[in-house]
């Protein structure tokens, strides 16, 4: 691998992303990406006594199917890097104990997908060994009994507000394949431009895309009209339009070949998720299950995906703070 | 690199641990390692409003800290590794918002410093970068708060119960400089024995401890004797007993030559800690205050160093679940 300019590696041996895996909640399973899904649940609980349990399932069973669809076993994965929105990331931590092999947990809120893919393949490309997992997960009950208020309460939320995708993801990346190809890694900064409203997430995390996007298009010399699509995890309705004018007034038309996992997962106009989607669970789904075929089928041949973080809590938000976004993003080239 | 055994990466050219910083409170400025803390507090709020914003301010200061004394710029910098036990990791995303350096959050519990050193090891070797920051916090009250109860209820604790550091350690890892040099990562599995009891974390963690430090020798060919010293993070006096004696069933003696961050921070006999140290803040300030100078002094040539973390939060304790515990080891050698 080498550096291209300050943020960017490229990797000269690329990895391959061998298998990947999704299972979603239902209210994905009605919106216009279910067909591409392994796995669409009847209800939040799967089966479980609490959200949170669900949660570690849905990551549990989605890491056990990639690994079975892979024909690979436990033991050939040198590592597994996973993450999740839950306090202390137990919904990786618990659903991923029995897996037995070697951990990395990780947290960047919502780009914690990418943040894996990333890792993973400086990993692999430097060495470190053959074979990993990515995972990311999220739930709508348990984020929004954590960040947000009680379901219960049936409170009303602003259009600005997206939904937390019931969901999770993951991709194995091998040394060895044919592809498709993970080419480069652009490593995101903080970026906090002083929003405070955890109602407007989009907002918070687009200037952070911004700086990844205008980074990596520095970094490696490419222009939008490379990829045939830039997606972005879960900036939602509210956010892509920021981001294409941001990138607008720096020079960049991302508008024909630009969207977002968080507006394709939901219909905005039937499924009454405001801004759309979001969570690591969106990203992370929507391009192991949707992406990923159309990389398979030849419909996309080079995307960039680029997932943002909002890194924020209820405390902070309690105590006036705002919200610093982050965003990594991979160059996937078949 | 390469892949010893099954869990192992030895580096061939390894990083330099090029400088250090630390910064902790007031209790533990009052334990046996205070002269060798940069930084010691004269109380937990340090000019802020609340717990949360204290901590987030002593990881800022400390990598701040660490950048200064080592005479690079933040431009230097390829990565930043970090994360904290709080929700969401705040500490680290509002800490380290203006950086400017991209920025890797981890989660790994109390093992969070050790995982960080692990993936910038890798990241240096590989060829993805010159320069990178490890840092980990953690505040007593803002994670009494958090994970048990509130500190105006005055409440009893267990002798078995760990008393979290407030603290922040940071390290930079170089791929020029004349050591001490990362030799070896060993990278942990999640280990769960089913310990439930919050207040007994060291019994939670041990386990894992013992099935990394296995690994490593294993791994390595090498046995404790190797060894200068073996340092865990934050087992405690409950802890480092357990691992003590389940190493010696595995055919181990290591009770010559091993330590935990924790015993060592504070003074069970005078400081009412109980079981000891804990918390992201233990290893990162202990390693980055007392060891690290113990390297440079060539007191240690060689150690162990072996962080823990109990993947666990309130919601998991209250919902009954068990606490898995995790283990990341570096070799570290002059």
């Amino acid at each position: 691998m080498e550096k291209l300019g300050k943020q960017t590696v490229k990797f000269n041996n690329p990895v391959t992303i061998l298998q990947t895996a999704s299972i979603v909640g239902p209210k994905e399973a009605d919106g216009p990406l279910a067909q591409y899904f392994d796995n669409c649940l009847e209800d939040e609980f799967w089966g479980e006594k609490t959200w949170e349990k669900a949660e570690s399932k849905i990551i549990k069973e989605t890491v056990n199917s990639v690994i079975a669809k892979s024909n690979l076993s436990n033991s050939d994965f040198d590592y597994c890097f996973a993450g999740d929105l839950l306090n202390q990331c137990i919904s990786s931590s618990f659903g991923l104990r029995e897996l037995n092999i070697p951990f990395l947990g990780i947290f960047g809120a919502c780009s914690t997908f990418v943040e894996a893919m990333c890792l993973a393949s400086v990993f692999l490309e430097g060495g470190a060994g053959n074979n990993a997992i990515c995972a990311a997960s999220s739930h709508f009950c348990s984020a929004e009994k954590q960040f947000r208020f009680p379901l219960e309460l049936g409170n009303q939320r602003p259009q600005s507000a997206q939904w937390t995708v019931t969901g999770s993801g993951a991709a194995i990346l091998s040394k060895n394949g044919s592809g498709p190809f993970i080419t480069n890694a652009t490593f995101g900064k903080i970026v906090d431009m002083g929003i405070k409203d955890s109602n407007n997430m989009g907002a918070a995390m687009a200037p952070a895309a911004l700086d990844t996007l205008l980074t990596h298009f520095k970094d490696t010399g490419r222009n939008p009209s490379y990829y045939d699509a830039i997606i972005t995890g879960d900036l939602g309705h509210v956010g892509k339009e920021i981001l294409i004018e941001l990138a607008q007034t720096k020079g960049y038309n991302i508008k024909s070949n630009y969207n977002d996992c968080g507006v394709l997962i939901f219909n905005q106009a039937t499924q009454d998720t405001h801004s759309g989607g979001s969570g690591c669970g969106c990203c992370a789904s929507v391009f192991s299950g949707y992406l990923y075929k159309m990389l398979q089928e030849k419909k996309y041949k080079k995307i960039l995906l680029m997932a943002t973080g909002a890194l924020t809590n209820a405390t902070s938000a309690q105590q006036g703070e705002s919200i610093p976004g982050i965003a990594h993003a991979v160059s996937i080239e078949i």
